[in-house]
């Protein structure tokens, strides 16, 4: 048992806690705040009232609101300049898991020179050390879906490339971030399911990588109980707000499963499709995939499914051991069921079956690590099974 | 649900460990050492071991050797002065609680001025705020008790004035700790067993605190269970590695439940014992009182003594419910006798009965604090009926 240990963000969490922004130490005097180019930050006044507290906390901003929900590179490029231009000493995410990620890139690039994939390690990447340092990052989040507020990881997309990588050094965990679960009331039905599983498998995954420590798996088998426990409801009543306290808890302990685990190849398949099929939600290709991937790894690590299943309420009195892993599986496909997304379709987002070589070997060229942390090593041929199973 | 989390402290956990001082960034280029008196660190190289793997890494080193069992202020001001004097730059901790803890105190005050009773908040303390920052701290843990490697605090004694008080800011932190159990495979089996209950406490009062939270839960929950399962092991065969790596592991996390919620005033009364009587070692203290102290809270927090039971083992099934939580009370009474410190008393450190007003009073005078974060606030009558209860 060898592992290290080390989330330096520091959280503030809880219904209420964005007002603390107005008196909190903040890392600068000047932000980048980065929003998606959606409406909701400004629909919902999110942007207006961070605004507002940064005056009160003595802090000016900048606001680039250019980013999509798949984020893209050439955005990132964008808000650094920005973030040069204006001399801004520090960059805040503001919104889900795309603006954070992309504070973080650009907080990256406002002090480095080149271009972003310069130090990317996959695909087409050039894999080149940060040296210019970062500008700190601050990230507020008004989803629970990445975790990212408590993770070093940022996935940004390379649009003519189609390769969607995801990045991470110390640097790039956030000094500080705010969830306040009241910004998430908002969030609909379907993108609080599609979100909330993708935490789920930010846990799940960091359950059945090599490399989980004891230490991740208390985070992980945390965040699977209240999700199995909160999603459905915060689906169904997004006013819940103890649902969605919850549920964004759940989210922030798979960021720190992001940070003392890893994903396993299960987020490299998934990244192919959206590579190509940007309009594919990162939550629901997981969930389209998830049952195929799964059931291949019930007899590779019954244990660690085994253990999932029963942080999911599931006994294994009376049944056979070789089946017990399998309650796993069927456990993840009645929440899919209660919150409503067991129906998800790759075809309804126009992805074609004859595609499936061309998306086993992207999840292998530009996400192979992943592959190296599952305890078991899949073979082309094991990820076009999984594809194929997966796909309606 | 409200709370702020932050553990900024970067560890590096496991057997073997201790050889990536040698590699791992420091945060300076000479460090002053802090050790205990004693002669474990140098009869078991492992004082010179540390000096050699600084010396790899480019690092000179001072080492200040006078460091206490209870540490005391006047040691803490010398270490400072020598820390100044060498121009040291950052401070390891080498050892137990005792060194740790001083060197912690020790980089503050090599940074700020005046005495280290200005800046403490409770007794006779002037709880001045530190302006002056604080020396990088590195820790380098070889028991398993206090967690603080993996908190900010630090308990010294003002010998004068009988006033043994904790004392943490965000900058007592270690920047950098290393929890290699190797370097536990010598410590005694009392002393092992003294360690390991403190370590339980930190975690058993963290559940009854009332600033708990759910992260602070699943850290002293898994704590508790790995100490059950493996202390007796580690006090009967010291040089079973997975039993020192398995408490070892629930000590580092019982330091993050000190750094998500608190000590109670269990920890209060035991400091008003140690104050007058440095020779009973903390952990000895704290088993001494237990009993009596779980069993006054039993019906004042139910709930939390019965999660407990069921992390330690115990099923409630057939067992009425006024009884439940009377359940950890046994589980903790079995864990002590299978560790053989069932019959520790006070008596035997020469602690006499008459004075136990006197220590309720110390406590509350020198440590009031934790008795806030109670969830029962316990009357002067209640401390001396728990400190009677408790004497043999």
């Amino acid at each position: 048992m060898q592992f290290n240990y080390h989330i330096p963000t520091r959280i503030l969490f809880g219904p209420g806690k964005l007002a603390e922004l107005s008196t909190e130490k903040l890392p600068g005097k000047k932000a980048l705040i980065v929003i998606t180019g959606g409406k909701s930050m400004k629909a919902n006044g999110y942007l207006e009232r961070v605004v507002e507290l940064l005056k009160k906390n003595d802090v000016q901003s900048v606001v680039f609101d250019k980013i999509m929900p798949n984020p893209i590179l050439r955005h990132v490029m964008e808000g650094a300049e920005l973030a040069r231009k204006e001399q801004c000493d520090f960059v805040i995410g503001l919104g889900g898991g795309s603006s954070i990620d992309s504070a973080k890139s650009i907080a990256v690039m406002a002090k480095n020179e080149g271009d972003y994939w310069d130090y990317i390690g996959g695909g087409t990447g050039k894999g080149k050390p940060v040296t210019g340092g970062v500008l700190p990052i601050v990230a507020i989040t008004t989803t629970a879906g990445t975790g990212t507020e408590a993770d070093p990881w940022t996935v940004i997309t390379h649009e003519e490339r189609n390769e969607k990588i995801g990045f991470g050094i110390p640097e790039t965990f956030p000094v500080l971030s705010i969830v306040d679960p009241e910004l998430m009331l908002t969030v609909p039905p379907k993108l609080t399911a599609y979100q909330g599983f993708d935490a789920f498998f930010h846990a799940a995954e960091g359950v059945i990588a090599k490399i989980a420590t004891p230490v991740s798996d208390i985070y992980a088998l945390k965040s699977i109980e209240l999700i199995n426990t909160y999603l459905p409801t915060a689906v169904a009543n997004g006013q819940d707000i103890d649902a969605r306290t919850n549920v964004a808890l759940a989210n922030t302990l798979s960021g720190f499963v992001e940070s003392t685990s890893s994903c396993t190849s299960e987020h490299s398949l998934e990244h192919a499709l959206s590579a190509y099929y940007p309009e594919l939600p990162h939550g629901a290709g997981l969930i389209i995939l998830s049952e195929a991937y799964f059931s291949f790894f019930a007899e590779k690590v019954p244990d660690r499914l085994v253990m999932m299943a029963k942080a999911m309420g599931k006994s294994t009195d009376g049944v056979e051991e070789s089946k017990q892993p399998y309650l796993f599986v069927e456990a993840l496909v009645e929440l899919q069921e209660k919150c409503g997304v067991r129906n998800l379709k790759l075809s309804d987002y126009g992805i074609k079956k004859e595609d499936i070589p061309k998306f086993a070997k992207n999840a292998f060229e530009t996400m192979g690590f992943l592959f190296t942390l599952d305890r078991y090593k899949l073979s082309m041929d094991d990820v076009i099974t999984i594809f194929t199973k997966a796909y309606k």
